[in-house]
């Protein structure tokens, strides 16, 4: 005889109160191994609850291995495995790890260690207003949408996104991207186009593809913050070439390689991380034009080439590539959300084809269900219609910041320049001396954060900068982090 | 005027066949830059179509730049932005890929590019009894109960979700897969588990947590045919441990370590790829006490873990490893599906930290959605409920496929074991002179496929073997290959 207590109001549905009952029953011994449970029937007639329930109750059980026959017949309490203990005490290893990992391996370690106690990736405090990460506004994301597209995928097509996908990548999707590309003047295909996890992906394999220990890659200075691990990892000496204004320096980049080799070369063209900066038509006819002279490839990383809002158009350095030089990356993380982890490499075939490679054998294929999701979402215009809405908020945004900048920060004190799209804006302090580490310690009582400008120079200087990123704030949280930006700097 | 030329039961909706022939006339020059198109209001009225359709319709003409302000005034006809042409001769690179390929990128290229020509993953073909890829039925994928899951994730839990996830992996689901490990006697935490893109990657981060080209790994000879192209990738000499019948030979083992050292060791203890042998629980406490000899870190991939269904539980290799020498692997695509691309690796803290910062770096985190639902999928007891069909299905399955072997085999002429479970029956030929790259060519015209031997070896050798996989085929389904494969050999 079971005595169970059901609570027909609850939120938890019946089948799973009796489940978790029955288990408690058997775990505690009170219902002994060997025992009968009562038929379906009887406990469906004695409890008032449907048949049905009771039977996926037990088919729980019977799956859960707390009972030995399927329903139907007479179902019996069997003996259970036991779960093994997690040991108390965290006895360490016989293997040294340290000794065990690859130089690289090693740096890298490192670095994340430290990067832990200040990720900025991961801070979204309350009542704070975190001017740091660039991360995407969650509540602009169509969630409602995206749902709706998964939904059609796994019913219409779940034998394939649920399988393994083509290695480079759910093909429509592919075509749908090239054709995007073409649209920014990119003549590209579906067969030039490789999808990646995310750009960072795309990167590590493009480090994976061409380097080898003590190579040179040559990068903006400041450049992107996690391209830096990278170059710990793959023991990468770094050329940074300094960011001028209008871009990187062409002088001093075409005469460091008069003198020196290098893997690639990697620029992000489009109000670049960290400072905000988009270069002229002309300065990317001329990059190109050193890169071809020196047959060096051009890693163009296009991250929020869709998120231009403000000025008029410029197009990709890949959109001149008529040597096949350039390898593209592009990515939908930082537009639409970046959980569904795709992004893309565009490259000649030649290229493309030796990427591929690398990610066939290393990660067989990418997630087909969201690639799928992702491209019915698209198809259906979705995409199209959220690039918009995000120019109309984010230009709006952006000049709420540029206007509270210009009210709230003391003159003579900073220095900033706008951008022409994007999130971010790369502020200088002027005949201000503190140590740009304590930043954050004396903004963070004025109930601001930024990220600090060392997280993104391959050297360290003396000048002090900053990142600021509006990505994930509304135009009053924008005014208010700037007036509590304009009281701390007032005050240093 | 525009004519529209609608039809309403097309499986194409209206508002696309609206978007679509508006798209046309303007890009075929019919309806000129600068044109008004009527109002939603009196289109609407025209075509006897809902207005919100209209509304929709031009709102994404809007969004992709054919119409100048958003619908609610008169829409107007812009000026687009052209496509760039595909390039009809592809021309060549400037740059030498392949002098910029680091070594290990030119041998998995290569690899890469013979493998495309016999990739006997991909062949799913018709009125062929495939024997040869190690795929899931997609026949018995749980599409339904996944949307399911999929839906009250994007519902309820969106924000999470579509953002950037941990980079460990998501939370819930890691602490499911613990106490999933501990029902296998494994002591675990959430804390000591990484999750991953799929198995391959899992072993990919480890290579390049722990190797240096020039390294040694130690793996079963034959063993997992996909390990073998990251030996290439990575520069490693790998120390094939011949398979006996009960495992790895471990006087072998010994006797190779007490003169060479390696990085790591790697074996698949339950149906092993490609022998399908199960080690005894003897030989995996031998096998740890040799690794724990010499201090050499011992990754067992259990991928298959929950497929055992003949004969007496045997406990993974990591249940035993008080001293965390054991570095295991885990995946949902060998039971449930591969499209998710979830796997994952437990090992101690310590180690698992230095695997998780490269992976932090190398693609910030893996998919979030489907990781959630996946946990929502595992939470409602479908993982439980699923593996038990499983075993039904394939001890069903495997026995038809051994008696019809038994009953189909010429005498003498082949030899094979019953495996405990999985999917794979490893065949040797006997008395048989022909060149194992021949053999499915001959197979074929009796229309069956086999993964020949070779791809398995580290060195090849003069024995003719082949693995069989069930994995996707019914019991009529294998009795018909079986049949026709001895007929095949019977020929030989």
């Amino acid at each position: 005889m079971i005595l169970l207590n059901l609570k027909p109001d609850s939120a938890v549905p019946l089948f799973r109160q009796i489940v978790t009952q029955i288990k408690e029953l058997i775990e505690n011994d009170v219902v002994k191994p060997g025992s009968k449970l009562p038929s379906t029937r009887s406990l469906s007639e004695k409890l008032g609850v449907n048949r049905s329930t009771i039977y996926k109750a037990y088919e729980e059980l019977w799956a859960l291995g707390y009972i030995e026959s399927r329903p139907g017949s007479y179902s019996v309490v069997r003996k259970r495995v036991e779960l093994a203990e997690v040991n108390g005490n965290n006895t360490g290893s016989i293997i040294h790890w340290c000794k065990k990992s690859s130089p690289g391996a090693q740096k890298i370690f490192d670095m994340f260690a430290k990067s832990r106690s200040v990720n900025p990736e991961s801070m979204r405090l309350k009542d704070i207003i975190n001017l740091s990460p660039l991360l995407m506004d969650n509540r602009l994301f169509p969630a409602g949408e995206f749902r709706k597209s998964m939904n059609r995928v796994l019913k219409d097509n779940s034998d394939e996104v649920l399988d393994y996908g083509e290695h480079q990548g759910y093909k429509p999707l592919r075509e749908y991207i090239a054709n995007r590309l073409r649209s920014h003047s990119i003549s590209t295909t579906a067969e030039e186009i490789l999808i990646t996890n995310g750009s960072q992906h795309a990167i590590d394999l493009i480090f994976r593809m061409m380097t080898v220990p003590g190579d040179t890659v040559i990068l903006e200075e400041p450049t992107y913050a996690l391209a830096i691990p990278l170059l710990k990892l793959f023991g990468i000496k770094p050329a940074g070439i300094p960011m001028l204004d209008t871009g990187m320096d062409l002088n001093y980049l075409d005469k460091y390689l008069k003198k020196n080799r290098a893997a690639f070369l990697y620029t992000i063209p489009n109000f670049q991380n960290p400072t905000g900066t988009t270069t002229s038509q002309m300065h990317r006819e001329q990059l190109l034009g050193i890169c071809e002279k020196y047959k060096l490839p051009l890693v163009e990383d296009g991250f929020e080439e869709e998120m231009k809002y403000f000025g008029k158009v410029v197009l990709p350095i890949k959109s001149m590539d008529k040597n096949k030089c350039v390898i593209y990356l592009g990515s939908f993380s930082k537009v639409l959300f970046p959980g569904a982890r795709i992004g893309w490499i565009a490259a000649g075939k030649e290229c493309i084809d030796r990427i591929l490679a690398i990610k066939r054998f290393t990660d067989l294929s990418s997630n087909a269900i969201s690639q799928a999701a992702l491209y019915d979402f698209c198809l259906n215009g979705h995409y199209d219609i959220h690039i918009k809405r995000m120019h109309r908020l984010f230009s709006k945004r952006m000049r709420t910041a540029l206007k509270a900048l210009k009210k709230y920060m003391p003159e003579n004190k900073v220095i900033w320049s706008e951008p022409a799209g994007g999130y971010l804006i790369w502020l200088k302090l002027n005949n201000i001396k503190i140590d740009s580490a304590e930043i954050n310690k004396i903004f963070l009582k004025h109930g601001v954060i930024v990220s600090p400008g060392k997280f993104y120079y391959l050297k360290q200087n003396n000048d002090i900068y900053f990142r600021i990123s509006i990505s994930t704030l509304n135009e009053k949280e924008i005014e208010t982090g700037m007036k509590r930006l304009g009281e701390a700097i007032t005050k240093l």
